[in-house]
């Protein structure tokens, strides 16, 4: 994609690329003449109709194409819709990283385990700090968010200044560090900002998310009504200052802490080696120490709150955990809400520890890390942007902060609710969508990245709804004699006893069906294919109304 | 299971066959003596990890076992989670039905689908009415619920009366006919209750569930407020009652009524045939009049409110329904809440709306048709049970109701939260689990019933998530000389055209590893497929991190 010198050379674009459209896979390159910046890069979970699929990432074919291009990639902060892509995009496109201390440390600890960590060069940022690239300056300012650390970007461009609030809430008592830097946002609204580009999720929520201090406040009445029992809380690992609230109650009442889950683990001991997490000491122990202690003295901070069927608190409740096994009058309490499509999930494992006599909490332990409707409005009453690019949430969340956005006084055509791939081109004058850039998603199974497309998928969502009937036939070359065969194999489809008889029936109507056309010497393969799937394909469906795959396969002997 | 006359014969004996402790499935048998009465006969859709299974319907082993013991079927209401199964069940235990009109209207919709019409016996019954079976008398209760015509039962046995709720609300103001008949629930209380068995559903929920009417306020100010634009409005087929207020408020502010999905036409059909829905004259429009009206002149009352993928509104949302195509500033109403585990489907249906520019709402238009908290306690109050059964929820559902069961004076030892299959011994001396029967589920996958097993269900969640690698090799018979192959067929695994190589190596790597037990003319078949399978799935995994089924076939020649 070889670029021409013209008049949209300078003008400023802003291109999604994972998708402003949808959670997960958060990144946005921004372009001006022969420069780009890359803010985010993050990777998104498999839908459910992405069978056997492990994660999803950005298409960078446009970065590619533009490689001398990219400057620098921006990191807001260290949840895995942010940075989860970055070894497999920087494999291709070695650009150096910024970001905070601990969104670096988490960046790292994934670069590690990508074998890039000497490859790649990074920065850590402090807030306040401004980095240039090009034609770029890239402020963070200060945010609060469900992970420590978060920046939003104040990027100054030569048409204009870009802020990009990352995901965001206001939080004016956040357990770790400073509020969310309000003053800065107004400042940057003083001087004039051209586009704000901002966080949806909780767009179609009224009112105000409340403070990350109102858990702990729930926490320490859970503690202090539950002071005969285990207690067992499950939360997001990478919830560093949920995690210190919970070893602030255990300290206070006396508890020895237990971390369970790998990804828990990970993330608090880079939290505590940053210094993001104060644990007073003695109170950490392993699990394997558990046993020194009685019920009432210990409280396991656990994976699983989404009820993934393999993390440390699903594998208690299932009874499949090596080292902890629930009791009647455990208390389990779920510090996170079901994100969407987790809720079946969540029920399940509610339901198991229910039936083994556990007590589960899961009213008041959580609050969300997003702004609702009140603090995106006072966003835009501090930034008063020119134009507005409702950013990460589902098109029906963008809908709603586009609306929003009008009633804080932005002009209906100076909103934009991009997709993935669109060009959005702007300057003091003008904004449009100029053009789409490739953008999609490559999907990630096991080591494979971009090996499995539509065709695999749609065979996969075949074989798991009608399972798989092969039919092999050897034939004598050049006469077409039948020399073996046809034998019937299955998978997924009946249970083979049920099915003798139904096989037997199967192999009767293909030879009958291939009777005539194997008597032709010259018969082609694809004939004989196609004669077996039609003839087995019909019988069945009036048999079973069922559709499996059926696949032929022809060998030949001389 | 030939019963041998015991002290416990002379005990009534409650077993939930097709599980209290689900929704869906509901099934309940009474048995005193010779005699067994099945209330309610339901099906139940399938879990996520059921993959390719339709519909999956009670194990009826035990009635089976004792068909010549049931006298009969009472249903509560017609819903598919209470009559679903009715087809398949009565197949094989054909004994008279008792329902209401509408709920026995619905049944025989589903009998004349499956030829049954001519073959099982049936019976209207009023409410306030009684028929008596064996040592059972069953009563009909009016009830309130999301469809009408529900009702409760009051089961007079030879220890007690049992109070079975069925599905229900308590709803002052209900749209059609009378609010439930509390009075007779008081009066049966005062006359003395043995056991209750009641609805769970909302047992989570505080407070009352709101009276249907409130939705039809709801309508009529959508209505009001929407009168230049077409209004199209999704709901559940049975509710009727949601229907009607509908076509009130299309009546009211004069829009002609179009009603599309094939499962709403059959329904609604039968209702106003059977005079539970009252449609003013000239008001229903055929889908193909609709071309006559103006946009302001129509509402379109349509299935599809959970997102399901075939129904009416998500295939006009796809832009694939063959009549009706989303406009801009159409109005779409999402008369329903998305059931747990729908919530992403519903999502995407929406999000799909408003890009066609439709303004979506979704907001006030449902009331729930299950009891929520002050219900059930209310009918506590007036039955005043010496046992309670909490029924129709999940294991978590249950463990909250028999709290409040608890808080409304009924002792501990007297809750029993049932499992599917056990036998609840009762009489007015003690109650006791004392056993258990076969039960569980029988899945259906088109006209098979019970032919997909755990095995099958296996292999097709494995081929899902990894696909098939079939390898195929054809020996000479005595000798096992390798006549042809091995050959390399895969489906849902990569991308064939990606994996050319990939298949080359494999069959590199499978002829070397057989090499040596090829040449053993008395090597068996198990062994040559256990080499196969080792190797292949050995290298793919070091190469791909993948684990796809490895299907070797071995074909035999003279």
């Amino acid at each position: 994609m070889a670029t021409k010198k013209t008049e949209s050379d300078s003008k400023l674009k802003i291109i999604p690329l994972g998708g402003l459209e949808q959670i997960g896979m958060n990144m946005t390159a921004f372009e001006y003449e022969d420069s780009i910046i890359v803010v985010d890069c993050g990777l998104s979970f498999p839908d459910d109709d992405m069978l056997g699929i492990d994660l999803v990432i950005p298409d960078i074919t446009y970065l590619r194409e533009n490689a001398d291009k990219v400057k620098a990639f921006f990191i807001t902060h260290g949840h895995e819709d942010h940075i989860g892509a970055i070894p497999y995009v920087l494999k291709e496109i070695n650009a150096p990283i910024y970001a905070t201390k601990l969104t670096m440390g988490i960046i790292e600890g994934k670069l590690e385990e990508h074998e890039l960590l000497k490859v790649v060069k990074r920065k850590i940022v402090k807030y306040g700090q401004a980095v240039t690239k090009g034609p770029f300056k890239v402020e963070f300012i200060k945010t609060n968010h469900s992970i420590a650390d978060a920046a939003a970007f104040a990027i100054t461009t030569p048409v204009g200044i870009v802020v990009h609030t990352g995901d965001f809430k206001v939080d004016y008592t956040p357990v770790f560090g400073d509020a969310i830097d309000l003053a800065r946002f107004a400042e940057l609204g003083k001087k004039g900002v051209l586009a704000l580009i901002c966080d949806s999720t909780n767009a179609l929520r009224q009112g105000f998310t409340p403070s990350e201090r109102k858990v702990g406040k729930t926490f320490d009445h859970i503690f202090a009504e539950h002071t005969k029992t285990r207690i067992i809380i499950a939360t997001f690992a990478s919830n560093v200052d949920r995690v210190q609230q919970i070893i602030n109650s255990a300290d206070k009442y006396g508890r020895k802490v237990i971390v369970e889950g790998r990804s828990m683990v990970n993330i608090i001991n880079k939290a505590a080696e940053l210094e993001y997490l104060k644990i007073p000491e003695n109170t950490l122990i392993s699990i394997d120490e558990m046993k020194n202690y009685t019920d009432e003295q210990l409280v396991l901070i656990t994976t699983g709150s989404q009820g993934e069927s393999m993390a440390a608190l699903s594998r208690m409740a299932a009874s499949i955990h090596r080292k902890v096994t629930i009791k009647p009058n455990d208390t389990v309490v779920f510090s996170s809400s079901p994100i969407p499509g987790n809720e079946k999930a969540v029920s399940k494992v509610i339901n198991e520890l229910s039936m083994k006599g556990a007590e589960v909490i899961f009213e008041d332990t959580h609050v969300s890390g997003h702004a609702c409707q009140e603090e995106i409005k006072l966003i835009y009453a501090l930034v008063k942007p020119k134009y507005a690019i409702p950013a990460h949430g589902e098109y029906r969340h963008l809908l709603v902060h586009g609306q929003l956005a009008e009633s804080m006084g932005i002009a209906p055509e100076n909103i934009f609710l991009l997709s993935s791939g669109d060009v959005l081109e702007l300057d003091q004058e003008e904004a449009k969508v100029a053009g789409k850039v490739p953008s999609g998603s490559i999907l990630v199974d096991g080591l494979g990245v971009g090996d499995v497309g539509n065709i695999v998928l749609r065979d996969r969502q075949n074989l798991a709804e009608n399972g798989i009937i092969i039919v092999v036939l050897t034939l004598e070359k050049y006469t077409n004699r039948l020399l073996a065969g046809p034998d019937i194999v299955t998978r997924g489809f009946v249970y083979v006893r049920e099915s003798e008889t139904l096989i037997e029936d199967a192999k009767e109507i293909v030879s009958l069906a291939l009777e005539d056309c194997l008597s032709n010497p010259t018969a082609d393969w694809g004939k004989i294919k196609t004669i077996v799937k039609e003839s087995l394909s019909e019988s069945l469906w009036k048999r079973m109304r069922r559709n499996p795959m059926i696949l032929p396969i022809i060998m030949e002997v001389d």
